[in-house]
């Protein structure tokens, strides 16, 4: 593996310290599940490039797609104008999302898509002329970095500097089995509070605090209370949708649905910033007839810009290809065989598979969650396989490009079950 | 003109309500400083779409660099990695910002990169151990929509539901002609408390408040007060950046300088989302050593996205070609010409030239600001000229692209003179 940094010096990285860590890699070029480093090295991306790939990488069908749109009518000021490319997008998520949403609202990353919704949500209850307002999460929970999306999430080492500027949130306990009756009923108590409630969660797997499952049997309980009660249910799909989880949403798996489903990530396969909020009739009904004083008066400059929009629904078109449908079950089939054999086998902690997500803790290391020391070990034997893994403190996982090679997925899970065996 | 409304069921189009209020316009193409409606209509740009275009539509060299891009490296993780596009734009903007900028972080849009801003200040002091911490904002700001960047906004009617659940901040007065001295009182006296201090602006002039100017001595003593007490200062460029006040930024009209710069908007030219937080030495420096326990742990999905960056990369060079140079410094002068003669003629009140950007206020209408009843009748006028502009308020202006044709540019002048005249 190579030692050297290739960090330069005028780039602020995301979620890195200055010096030390991770040595960063300089890519030159991607294609297909691989990333061609400037050494000469060839990784396999095991994780999508933070869960966004789809398709694998420089995929020219989408290269092609923007390209046209770029020529044709690049950008426009979406407040009083509207274009046929986000017209389509909006058609077709909203026949697709298994919510009956009514509207699409466009901005530009996950964080931003969580914001709108818990903004709709707030203003509906204001414009009501409601006092107060619930806002429920989940333990552990990650919604983005902006300080709404912050305020929602874990209160953890990740956002410690910014905690007074939080705005109160109520956090369940996180819904594993041990906890399913409790996070019930203390739901039940803040819904049953004079003032109207807001619930946001992450789908059936919790990304970023350590692909964290819980039963969709669960969340029906908890989305009926929720309905009984009118509160607006906000489902966070940034990472589960577009086939994540081996249903075309994780909302799919339910029975009860949530208000609003926040869309990100996948949504252009994984080569654009683009975040949606998709809200159903319950929503638009109560903004149907503001005026515009009391209207959703929130913008981005490049709200449903046409190229980013073109992107998306390129992805979609491939992505209900029957092809991509073939390739997306066999990956969910070798994902669940996986765990099941590394259960078999005694390796690992609670080896796991949702769809295409395969987890498992290894054992050891120093520090709870995200900052155990065993991170960067996971990270580096991974990297010097050729295989980009990045583990979420000792919690290894994998979500491939669906594109993936057979022999690539199983690389992947061969350097695994090694590393498991080493650290058992 | 058209009485057709063209929304889309399944959209929820921003900064509108969903009945009544402008008819949406359904574009079918754009081009150079032309927006084409489906109707058959072309309508020159006369607001960049929301500030954002600097080139004119669809620019092929744009669109180009786009997709050779796409081709060859469309998207990585950047943690952990880097890549040549990235890299050049940071080089290129730590060269060219007038505050000394060393690193740039990458984010999606202008309500981020000010989100990032904010946040690497606090957490600055909050790792050297402040408990309370001043956040300092100038009445009638507008920062972005995201909760952080509402929150250092006015606290007016576009925010009222969501006011329950922001942070404190100190608003100065804003320091037109009458309040410069007070403002500076009061900034001073926030200063010279026992607590750090951070202070956000836009520089020299609020766009969504008004094209509400302000004079660069002002903020020079500002920023020196700043300075002195160690407060953070950040500039919010993301209307005022890349040529638009007839500088490169706005900040190059100040002998002092902001730590922090936020861009966005203009800098991919229009074409793609992307924001971006520059920082001092200072802020680095406070970085540099600390551990990843202590780093700044933020980051988006699509942070320094290869196609975003790489139309970044071409906007400048197109910014910084001689014949563009030319036609900004033509606009300018047509822009500060255009003012000159409305005052003459005592037209309008106080009719304004700040670089490509020109603002008047027209007679008439009720209720304050952004919500005064003469926004609609405007935007309908300028419409039926197959002129867009967007009011705010009755306040009425222009920011063209910088690639507009001098006769486009004189039938926005001549529209809005006669309207001036009409409303006398």
């Amino acid at each position: 593996m190579s030692s050297t940094d290739a960090r330069h010096p005028n780039i602020w990285y995301p979620f890195s310290s200055m010096k030390g860590g991770y040595p960063v890699q300089k890519v030159v070029r991607t294609f297909e599940e691989f990333i061609y480093l400037e050494d000469g090295r060839k990784l396999i991306d095991g994780i999508s490039s933070w869960w966004v790939n789809i398709h694998g990488h420089s995929h020219p069908t989408l290269a092609q797609a923007i390209y046209e749109q770029a020529l044709q009518l690049e950008h426009v000021i979406f407040a009083g104008f509207t274009h046929e490319p986000a017209e389509q997008l909006a058609e077709t998520l909203c026949h697709w999302l298994p919510n009956g949403s009514q509207k699409i609202f466009f901005s530009d990353n996950g964080s931003t898509a969580t914001e709108v919704a818990l903004k709709m949500a707030v203003q509906l209850f204001h414009n009501e002329g409601a006092q107060k307002i619930n806002i429920i999460a989940l333990e552990g929970a990650y919604h983005g970095d902006t300080f709404g999306a912050m305020a929602v999430g874990a209160r953890d080492g990740f956002t410690t500097p910014f905690h007074q500027f939080f705005f109160d949130v109520h956090f369940l306990p996180f819904p594993d089995s041990d906890h399913e009756e409790l996070a019930l009923e203390r739901l039940e108590a803040l819904l049953e509070e004079a003032c109207p409630s807001i619930f946001i969660f992450e789908p059936l797997v919790q990304g970023a605090s350590g692909m964290r499952m819980y039963t969709a049997r669960w969340l029906n309980e908890a989305l009926q209370r929720c309905h009984k009660h009118q509160a607006i249910s906000i489902a966070d799909e940034v990472f589960t949708g577009f086939g994540r989880t081996g249903r075309d949403f994780a909302s799919n798996y339910l029975s009860h649905q949530p208000d609003i489903i926040c869309l990100s990530k996948g949504i252009t396969g994984g080569i654009l910033p683009l975040g949606v909020t998709a809200a159903n009739q319950k929503i638009v009904k109560a903004f149907e007839d503001q005026p515009f004083e009391t209207a959703f008066l929130h913008g981005h400059s490049f709200t449903a810009n046409p190229l980013v929009v073109a992107a998306a629904n390129q992805n979609i078109a491939l992505l209900k290809n029957t092809a991509t449908i073939e390739r997306v079950r066999k990956i969910c089939s070798m994902q669940e065989e996986t765990a099941q054999l590394w259960r078999d086998a005694s390796l690992g902690e609670n080896p796991r598979a949702l769809g295409t997500i395969l987890a498992v803790e290894a054992a050891g290391g120093e520090g709870s969650g995200y900052f155990n020391t065993l991170r960067d070990r996971i990270y580096q034997h991974f990297l010097s396989n050729d295989i980009l893994l990045r583990p979420l403190g000792r919690t290894i996982y994998t979500g491939p490009p669906y594109s993936i090679r057979e022999e690539s997925l199983q690389k992947i899970h061969t350097a695994i079950h090694t590393f498991l065996k080493e650290t058992h």
